[in-house]
């Protein structure tokens, strides 16, 4: 059910030496991004205390705006993700990451709605980031990069709807951190989305979610080479690569499913053993050449410190912050909307979801919602998309009248 | 439910610098231990093609062994569990690991049965592992010390028995690593023990399992006082502390469970927000502290090199390896048993242990199975010993009567 195939868990991605950073960074090629100075001179306050002097938001965009503006789709991008919903690699380093989403009667479909996605704030594909030369000093942000949150991120797509011309979007879409976000929009701006879609994400990010970041963290701050997060000016294959990847892997292993993994790995090696059959602390299983594998391949596309602050930006997201609790916030929400939630997925497990659908309910708003049978994991928000998109473009045909999928 | 009270979450550990290595080297106090020199200058041959020129097995006791040697009981520990079941520090260092189960009507009762634990071959506290000095150098094996798995620990304390007179241990018990150990002394040796016992354990690792392994082998790997595993020369604080606190933290949170989390720990702060009010990447989550402190326990009493090759030796454990298969492999067993799940463990998930009782039922052996009521994860095998004394308790009266536990 994957979108992208898969390759032999045993195969390297050997694309030759790795840069530092697998962000973008200024002077490289734009690809299909286009890039919105949406902060120029001027401070734009961080939640949590910091401030930038300029903010740009590289982002994306397929089909038309229409005439009075009202066919707009935010889709808001997870952890990893980027603003290249679809699409080749293009000078984007990746395939689209929600491709069969995308396309003619799909939910999200280019012939129908204007599509947008923006990379996220303190992300590395061409927004401002700790990649970002800091037009204070000149030089990369790197560790002085601050704190960001999921309701900093919101309010630079903000002023994105504003450069577009957008006031309201027919829906704000995205799932895990995605999914953050479009919470964070309904109950920030209530009035500039007409509908929210939202996929195995919560109201609070929770201890264990916390648990899972930290470790990952960890692992990072422990790699020689992150340097303390100053390591742009090194040569390359000399970043912290070996960090960002044990953080991946760990990340990699809850995102998946026991079962997926049983199943597709079992207790096969990867590394034959020798002519003595002896056995060797470094031989690997099937499934530790899968992981080095997505390691590998994060680490030549993502950058250690966006890791760092998109991580803590999860941990720290709260719908109920500084709102008297979750339940306020919610009842601050009067769009319609559609939860989804993924029935074996222990990173975001259902209860979350169920949580977020009833306080919707209890708001008085109308809410869809839909449980994806998938062992998939979390990650089947991105590969079960053969449910998930008739699902949402039901939803956005029938934004109004929710009965057809209640 | 915690047999050990644990600490506030936020408090360190602090007893000083810490140890390059929290091995038990040659010359510390031996407290509750006895050294048995179960291999002298012959070669031990391991599984993995290895050899030992000599192994010192450290165990302890409890209680008497009876004129005919029919009351000895042997108790298997798990990966960063060492020879103290029972009993305070005493120079050991930590209490004992199943106080709950020991001590008069329960389970382990020093008063009816000659209970013995031996720390594992590789292990760190007293018996043959990395930190052990070699015969063929005179330092320390560290990196050199070859690969163990569960079968070669199981014949070193078949030789522990063969010290201590022992033909046939009247059970042989342990949970998790300690259930592997059980497993293969029920098909090693039928004939040697007359019971066996095991909690939360499994026929094979599965590609999960192997999966978390790897990823707290790679943290441990990546620390740079490592020092590819030659770091027992090292001055005390410059020990591979950060890689082996950030393997535990990795296991502790799948060793206990999502519920025990957001109960225990919610979104508590355990670092204060400063005056300005401000987020710091650094600010840790309750539950980052308590995961901090339980990463510090454990490198002050844990050796990295035994972690790499506990951890690997639970990777390869498979009961089917050389003998046809699984199925094949428990038609050895001819004891009866009592095999224990626990309903929230997301380490050892209790289909593995039904599968278990199924094979073992199928092979004509007569088994008790029980399911522990827990919220506390893969760790209510050693916190839940209210619920598992009674029922260890009641199938060692009945070995031959299981009709009262079934």
């Amino acid at each position: 059910m994957s979108v992208t195939p898969e390759p032999p868990s045993s195969s390297a991605v050997g694309r030759g030496p790795i840069p530092v950073s697998g962000a973008w960074r200024e002077g490289d090629p734009l690809g299909s991004r286009k890039l919105a100075h949406v902060v120029v001179d001027r401070p734009f306050h961080l939640e949590g205390g910091g401030v930038l002097r300029q903010v740009t938001v590289a982002y994306e965009t397929w089909g038309r705006l229409n005439e009075d503006a009202s066919n707009a789709v935010l889709v808001c991008h997870a952890l990893t993700g980027d603003s290249h919903v679809a699409g080749r690699p293009d000078e984007v380093p990746s395939t689209g990451w929600w491709q069969g989403m995308f396309g003619p009667g799909r939910a999200l479909d280019p012939q129908r709605s204007f599509i947008v996605c923006a990379n996220v704030l303190g992300g590395c594909q061409g927004t401002t980031g700790p990649a970002s030369v800091d037009p204070a000093t000149g030089r990369p942000y790197g560790s002085s990069f601050p704190v960001v949150t999921i309701r900093d991120m919101v309010r630079t797509q903000a002023l994105l709807a504003d450069h577009l011309g957008i006031a309201r979007w027919n829906a704000v879409v995205g799932g895990s951190m995605g999914g953050m976000q479009a919470l964070e929009w309904a109950v920030m701006f209530p009035h500039r989305l007409s509908s929210m879609v939202i996929a195995a994400t919560t109201a609070a990010a929770s201890a264990q979610q916390i648990a899972w970041s930290m470790v990952g963290r960890r692992a990072i701050l422990m790699d020689p080479n992150f340097a303390g997060g100053d390591y742009y000016d090194r040569p390359a294959g000399s970043g912290p690569h070996a960090g960002l990847a044990v953080a991946r892997q760990i990340a990699q292993i809850h995102y998946r499913s026991e079962e997926v993994f049983a199943e597709r790995f079992a207790r096969k090696l990867v590394d034959p053993l020798d002519g003595s059959g002896s056995f060797r602390l470094d031989q690997r299983f099937d499934v530790e050449g899968y992981l080095d594998y997505q390691g590998e391949k994060l680490v030549r596309r993502f950058d250690a410190n966006s890791y760092l602050r998109l991580n803590k930006a999860m941990d720290l997201h709260d719908l109920g912050r500084g709102r008297g609790g979750v339940e306020a916030a919610v009842r601050r929400i009067v769009v319609p909307s559609l939860v989804m939630s993924i029935r074996s997925d222990m990173n975001y497990p259902p209860y979350q979801q169920y949580r977020l659908r009833d306080l919707l309910r209890d708001a008085g708003t109308r809410v869809g919602f839909y449980e994806i049978d998938s062992p998939d994991g979390h990650d089947a928000f991105l590969t079960e998309t053969s449910q998930i998109s008739p699902l949402v473009a039901g939803f956005l045909d029938g934004a109004n009248d929710l009965r057809s999928i209640l």
